[in-house]
């Protein structure tokens, strides 16, 4: 069955990338199976055939991907920069994503842990904790000691996703700005009070 | 025709209340009529009597109630302690709520921001303004310049927002413990800077 899958991956990926993509806008509990259909333009009798469980089985698959795109995106982003350019690149990626889709895409793990499907709310629970991860594994290779780099990465999170809705709401990307210097002052002063 | 609410504000209230709540667990794409009315025991006929404008009048005045508690609740706070006292309070509060809703009932005014109503996501947008503006002039007060005391502010509801997405996935107040002991040590260095 799951081979069955994987020989066919367009119209299966093509449906968790249009739930993602709905989830973003408006939600998990509007983001229904016939919209899912009518975005990613896959055959209706595709739904069960590849999700058997379901919407429930749609939404999480769409969160985990979700999630290891925007992990894989941190890491990178981290791979090559020190954690204050990385929140500057990563912000700048988020106001062009929001400026693009006029503020309604927002973030498809928010989207999850506030959802209706206990299972995506999870998993959105285990994806934060890993970005939280990078963050404070990356603080401590700065000198930053690990229980402070462990909240600091976590205040970090926490800011970026509240920055965004706030973003949305005001339909600006100020928020976004403001947050990341003040993050940016933050990071600064951890990093040089250990040197 | 506003005189006859008023004159009946049980039924209406109760439906307010319901919404907001409703809002909380589930979001507003979710939060239909009939489970207002089940939830506040209104009767079925109140509805377009007291919100001929559907759905959309209920959730957006939900908001608006919403936000003038929450937005009464800070300003208490602020008039009787520093900022950092008024952070572990709200945190406490909010710990409280979490706690004894199993983390089902997050912040109303996030769900609207994020929501499927755009009168009330615009509502949402003002609500976060108006808490900025109060913790703006609370650290001013303090003696912090302008520019960085809004940009501090901004990013307490940013960071308190997006903490209470993370416990609420993570079933866990751990977030909110961690940002708010960041944000102590921010806002005590940008007090301390100016003295």
């Amino acid at each position: 069955m799951a081979r069955r899958q994987d020989s066919t991956p367009g119209p299966r990926a093509a449906m968790i990338d249009g739930a993602i993509s709905l989830m973003r806008e408006r939600g998990v509990a509007a983001t229904s199976f016939a919209d899912v259909l009518a975005r990613s333009g896959a055959p209706r009798g595709s739904i069960y055939h590849h999700f058997p469980g379901g919407k429930t089985q749609l939404v999480e698959e769409a969160t985990v991907s979700a999630s290891k795109w925007v992990g894989t995106g941190i890491e990178r982003i981290l791979d090559t920069s020190d954690t204050v350019g990385a929140l500057r690149a990563l912000v700048d990626i988020w106001r062009t994503g929001l400026e693009e889709s006029r503020y309604e895409q927002g973030c498809p793990i928010a989207a999850a842990a506030l959802g209706t499907e206990r299972g995506a709310r999870v998993i959105a629970g285990a994806s934060f904790d890993s970005w939280c991860t990078l963050l404070t594994t990356k603080l401590t290779g700065e000198g930053v000691p690990d229980e402070r780099a462990g909240s600091i990465a976590t205040l970090i999170v926490s800011a970026l996703e509240g920055a965004l809705i706030l973003a949305q709401a005001q339909e600006s990307s100020a928020p976004l700005d403001a947050v990341v210097d003040e993050l940016e002052v933050l990071c600064r002063s951890a990093v040089s009070s250990v040197r």
